[in-house]
């Protein structure tokens, strides 16, 4: 599993003061918690309430980057931030994200190309957030189509479902498990697939349970990415004992253990 | 989830000893607490040190049967136990278990069909049990031949794909999720699916965070029932949230205590 620790966006109140107050030792911590509990990458976002965006994003990549050496997930929705960002990072990048629409697709697939950055690509498009999995299915292969079209190889995208809150679309969550499994069908090679973890809990109680089971059944059905909180041990115990029953993982009696010291730099 | 428990069994020393001592008051607390937890039937083995199995195996049913009202799985490698058991259930029963060997499938077959019992048949026969799925597949669909030649629907059999320890046959675990899926494609109706759970950590640390890892995976893959510790709470919260997202309990923000409260008798 490749983990993408979601924990530095200016939408937490403690994330989005450090980054007013450039107040680097919080950041620096942040990162350098999530890189030792597992994260491959780190997303990055400066979250709805930055007064300079461009700045914020500017200051976060630099000082993330003078801390931890993985590779960091843009999270903006703004081209040009995106652009200057990826123009800064001293590792290929991800893309952080795009939709279905064709608009989009064609301002980022370039971007992609050009800083040899991944993709993150949701199957929505201008008409919402499908219902369904034919239409998740339908958004993936047009995406893939664009991105063939554009030179961007299926393996540097990261097709994502969008997982709903449980509290509000709970008899589409087995569909999009199915679509997690569909997607890689659909190119070869195949796509990469990842999701927003906490989003299933969002407005729920024992948000870390419904988490951590639902990376579980994601991990049966082939899930490749998550953007999630490596800092909730359960979860990534979870996860640990997860890999090892699909054999990703080589058994040995401190498997836990084991597993988290590989992790370590 | 159809839910056996399998905490009375004479392989724990504390079982055993209530049995030798006709200890009726631990044996029904045990019944008790399995049921309050969530069994929706209860397994019962006297283990390997029973010097008269089948009265213990008489004693337990009666035992069992004056304190709580849900079946019971008769864990007993003898037919007559077995035969004798069935005649002494009020409830319908299940039959715990036989082989895909044509012999033990004549002689067991029967029995369900007289007692209007289940049947849980393991895909294994002489020759051992299988190293891959595909043998798996095929020892179930000469189960479920066999018994539609003897009049017994799919319906009554849950065929069980013997679950193997993590720190022998770890590469097997993916093929049996995807036998357990598979199972179900064989017949119209259906055949359940069971799994032993704690099978599958035999000799590892960590055991119920495997346990409840792999459970929560083969929810994920359709399966119906399985053997296990009800009275674990970690267990019992992973597979009620497992339900839950796979939309077969209705979402309530106290999902978890609302489960166990309709489980209540």
């Amino acid at each position: 599993m490749y983990i993408i620790g979601e924990l530095i966006n200016g939408m937490y109140k403690n994330v989005a003061r450090a980054i007013a107050e450039r107040d680097k030792t919080f950041v620096q911590s942040l990162a350098q918690l999530q890189v030792e509990a597992g994260a491959a990458a780190l997303d990055l976002s400066c979250g709805p309430l930055s007064r300079s965006p461009l700045d914020d994003m500017l200051w976060l990549i630099d000082v993330v980057q003078d801390s931890v050496q993985v590779s960091l997930s843009l999270d903006t929705t703004k081209l040009n931030i995106m652009e200057e960002g990826l123009k800064r990072l001293r590792k290929n990048g991800i893309i952080n994200s795009t939709s279905a629409d064709l608009e989009r697709l064609e301002a980022y697939l370039p971007l992609a190309n050009k800083y040899n950055a991944s993709l993150i690509a949701l199957t929505m498009d201008k008409k919402g957030v499908p219902q369904d999995k034919d239409r998740r299915l339908e958004l993936a292969a047009f995406i893939l189509d664009v991105a063939q079209r554009n030179g961007l190889s299926p393996s540097s995208i990261f097709l994502d479902p969008i997982l709903m809150p449980i509290n509000v679309a709970q008899n589409q969550l087995f569909g999009i498990l199915e679509a997690l499994r569909d997607f890689k069908l659909l190119s070869d090679p195949a796509p990469k697939t990842v999701v927003g973890l906490s989003n299933i809990s969002q407005g729920a109680k024992d948000r870390r349970l419904i988490n951590r089971t639902f990376l579980t059944m994601a991990q049966g059905f082939g899930l490749d990415s998550a953007i999630l909180d490596p800092l909730d041990e359960a979860l990534m115990e979870s996860l640990i004992a997860g890999e090892l029953i699909l054999n990703k993982t080589i058994y040995c009696a401190d498997f836990v253990a084991a597993y988290r010291k590989s992790k370590r730099i």
